[in-house]
C-alpha cells in the first residue's frame, strides 16, 4: 500500500514508519520538524520505498504523487513543554491539519488515521477510563490548546466519517514512551531516564500519587496496525493499564538503574491530571491486542538505547 | 468606535448590529448566509455607518478599510437543524472563523468578542452551570460538531490572549429567543411559537421534564455591551435564569396564546442535553447586569411581532 504518515520525524510517526517499511509498504512522510527530529528523516531516507515532504500541514499537504491507500495524521507537538510553547500552531494542526489530512484521504479515496490522546479524557472522574467517558477538560487551560485540539480533531473526523463517508479510524493514545523521544519532551518517562543518565536527581511533581501509565512504543504500533485492518471508526484507547505513581514510576527507575539517585519534589503544573489509566476491553476484544511489554524491560532497553547513542 | 460583526445577517447578530448603530458605532457586517436572513442585512442597508461583506469567515475576512476597534466574531450555525445540516462549515467556523478573526484583529491592535455557547457545558452533572464547570460533552455524538468547535474556539481565543496580548471577550450564551429567530431555527421557543401561529400541536422531544432557561435577545444584547466596556478575559455566561422544563414553557405558550393547542411528545435526539441553568453571579458582579424580561413578556412579544410581518 501506500502510505503518507504526518509527523513522520517524531518519535511514534518514525516508529510507524520503520513498521510500515518492514511490512513491506511504500511510506510518504510528511513533517515540518516543530518538534521532530531530523535525525529520524535521515533514518529512512536510503530505504528506496520511502520518501519525505518537508511541509506544514496545517497550510495544506503538498502531495501530487499515485492514489494513496492511507493518511494517517501523527503531526502535533505532543508533549506540554512543546505546546505550551506553540500553543496556536498546536491548535492549527489539530483543525486545519486534521481537515488537511480528511482532504487529502477524501481525493485519493483513501482510509484517514487519526492519532488522538487520552488526554481528550482530561482530569478524568471514571477509573480507568473506557472509549465511553466524555472526559473532563479546561476548554481554557494553559493545556487546552493540545486538549481541545484533539477533541476538536475527533470531531471533525467523525463528521467527515459520517457526511463525506470517508473511511476513518481514531484511537486514543495513552503515555507511550520508548527510543527516539526527544530529551527536552517533558514527558515523565524521558525525564526520569535521562536525568538518570546524566547522574541528576529524579524531578517527581506534585506529591508523586498522581498516577501514570506506561506503554512501550512496540506495542503502541501493534495496536495500529491491527486497527488498520478492522473496519471499526469510533474511537479505541491504546494504552498500558499497568499503573504506577509517580513516585513509584521515579523509585523504579532508580532501583533499575542507579540506587544512589536522589528523589526531589517541585510543585505541580496547572490542570495536570491526576489520574490516567485506560481501560482496554474493547482493543483486547476488537484487535486482539494486549500490550506485552513490562515496564521494568521497557525502561533497561530505552535505557540502554539511549546510552549507546 | 468602527465595529465588525461576523454573523451580521442572524439572529442575534442583526439585534447586535441594531444596538452598536443606535449608539452610533460604524458597522460592518460580514455574512455568508448559511444560517442567517438576506432581509436582516436589509433592515441597515440604508443607514449611513453599516456597510456590508459577503464572505466565508472560515475563509478569510476580507477586510481592508480603515483601522477597527473590534472583531465580534457570531458567525455559526447556532440551532441544531443547521449544524447538522453543515457540522463541517460549523466546525470550520469554530476553528478558522475564529482564528481570522483573531488574526484581523490582530493587525488592526482591536479587540476580539467571542459568541460562544452553554453547549460548552454539554449535558451537564452540575447545576446551575458556573464558568469554572468544564462540562460534559461528547466529542464524537452527533452535536460534537458545535459544541467541540465552541470549545475550540474558546481554547484558540484564550491562546491568542496569553500568546500574542489580545484584548479578547468570550460570553457563554445560554438560549435566547426574540424576533427575527428563524422559523426552521428548530430551537424549542421558536418551534412553539410557529407551531402556535400555525395552530398545529406543540412538539415535545421526550417526556418534557428537560428544562431550559430562555432568555431575550435584549437581555444578552445589553450584557453583551457592557463587557465591552470591561477588562475581563475568561468567559462570562450570559442568560435567564428562570428555569423552565419544556413541558411547561409549552403550557405557558398554549396559556397565553392558544389554550385550544394540543401538546404531543416525540422522541429524544442523541445527547441532548437534560438540564440547562446558567450561574449569573459573575455578569451580576462584574457588569451590573441582570435579565429584565420576564418569559411571559418575551413571548407575547415576539409572538406579536411574528404575528404582524
Ligand atoms: N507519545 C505519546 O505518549 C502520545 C500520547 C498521546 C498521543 N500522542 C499523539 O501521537 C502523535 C505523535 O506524538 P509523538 O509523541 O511522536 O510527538 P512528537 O513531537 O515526537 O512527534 C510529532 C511530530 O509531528 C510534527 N508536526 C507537528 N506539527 C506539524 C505540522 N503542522 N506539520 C508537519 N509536522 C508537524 C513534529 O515536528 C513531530 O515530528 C501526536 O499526534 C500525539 O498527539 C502521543
Ligand atoms: N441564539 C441562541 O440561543 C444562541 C445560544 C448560544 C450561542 N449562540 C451563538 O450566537 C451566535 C449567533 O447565533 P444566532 O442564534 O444568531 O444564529 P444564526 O444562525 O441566526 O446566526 C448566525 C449567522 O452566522 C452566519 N454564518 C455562519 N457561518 C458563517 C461563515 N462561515 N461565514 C460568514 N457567516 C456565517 C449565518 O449565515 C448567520 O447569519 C452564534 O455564534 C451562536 O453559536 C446563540
Amino acid at each position: 500500500m501506500r502510505i503518507l504518515v504526518t509527523g513522520s520525524a517524531g518519535f511514534v510517526g518514525s516508529h510507524l514508519v520503520e513498521r510500515l517499511l518492514d511490512e513491506g509498504h511504500y511510506v510518504i512522510g510528511v513533517d515540518n520538524y516543530i518538534s521532530g527530529q531530523r535525525s529520524n528523516t535521515e533514518l529512512f531516507l536510503s530505504h528506496i520505498s520511502f520518501s519525505f515532504i518537508e511541509a506544514d500541514v496545517s497550510q495544506g499537504i503538498p502531495y501530487t504523487g499515485e492514489p494513496l491507500d492511507w493518511v494517517m495524521h501523527f503531526a502535533s507537538p505532543a508533549s506540554p513543554p512543546h505546546y505550551q510553547e506553540f500553543p496556536i500552531e498546536t491548535l492549527m494542526v489539530g483543525a486545519q491539519g486534521t481537515q488537511n489530512g480528511l482532504e487529502l484521504a477524501l481525493v485519493h479515496n483513501a482510509s484517514f488515521f487519526l492519532a488522538s490522546t487520552s488526554e481528550v479524557y482530561g482530569d478524568p472522574q471514571m477509573h480507568p477510563q473506557p472509549e465511553t467517558y466524555w472526559g473532563n477538560v479546561n476548554p481554557i487551560g494553559v493545556r487546552s490548546c493540545y486538549d481541545e485540539a484533539k477533541r476538536y480533531a475527533e470531531a471533525i473526523t467523525m463528521a467527515y466519517h459520517r457526511k463525506r463517508g470517508v473511511n476513518t479510524r481514531i484511537i486514543r493514545i495513552f503515555n507511550t514512551y520508548g527510543p527516539r523521544m526527544r530529551p527536552d519532551d517533558g514527558r515523565v518517562v524521558t525525564n526520569f531516564i535521562h536525568q538518570a543518565l546524566e547522574g541528576k536527581s529524579l524531578t517527581v511533581y506534585g506529591d508523586g500519587s498522581q498516577t501514570r501509565s506506561f506503554q512501550y512504543v512496540d506495542d503502541l504500533i501493534e495496536g495500529i496496525v491491527r486497527l488498520m485492518k478492522v473496519n471499526y471508526h469510533e474511537p479505541i484507547n491504546l494504552g498500558n493499564p499497568n499503573e504506577f505513581t509517580v513516585l513509584e514510576f521515579a523509585e523504579l527507575v532508580k532501583n533499575q538503574i542507579n540506587p544512589e539517585l536522589e528523589i526531589v519534589f517541585e510543585s505541580i503544573t496547572q490542570d495536570d491530571p491526576k489520574r490516567r489509566k485506560p481501560d482496554i476491553g474493547l482493543a483486547q476484544r476488537l484487535l486482539k491486542w494486549t500490550p506485552k511489554t513490562l515496564a521494568i524491560y521497557g525502561i533497561k532497553n530505552l535505557y540502554n538505547n539511549i546510552k549507546d547513542i
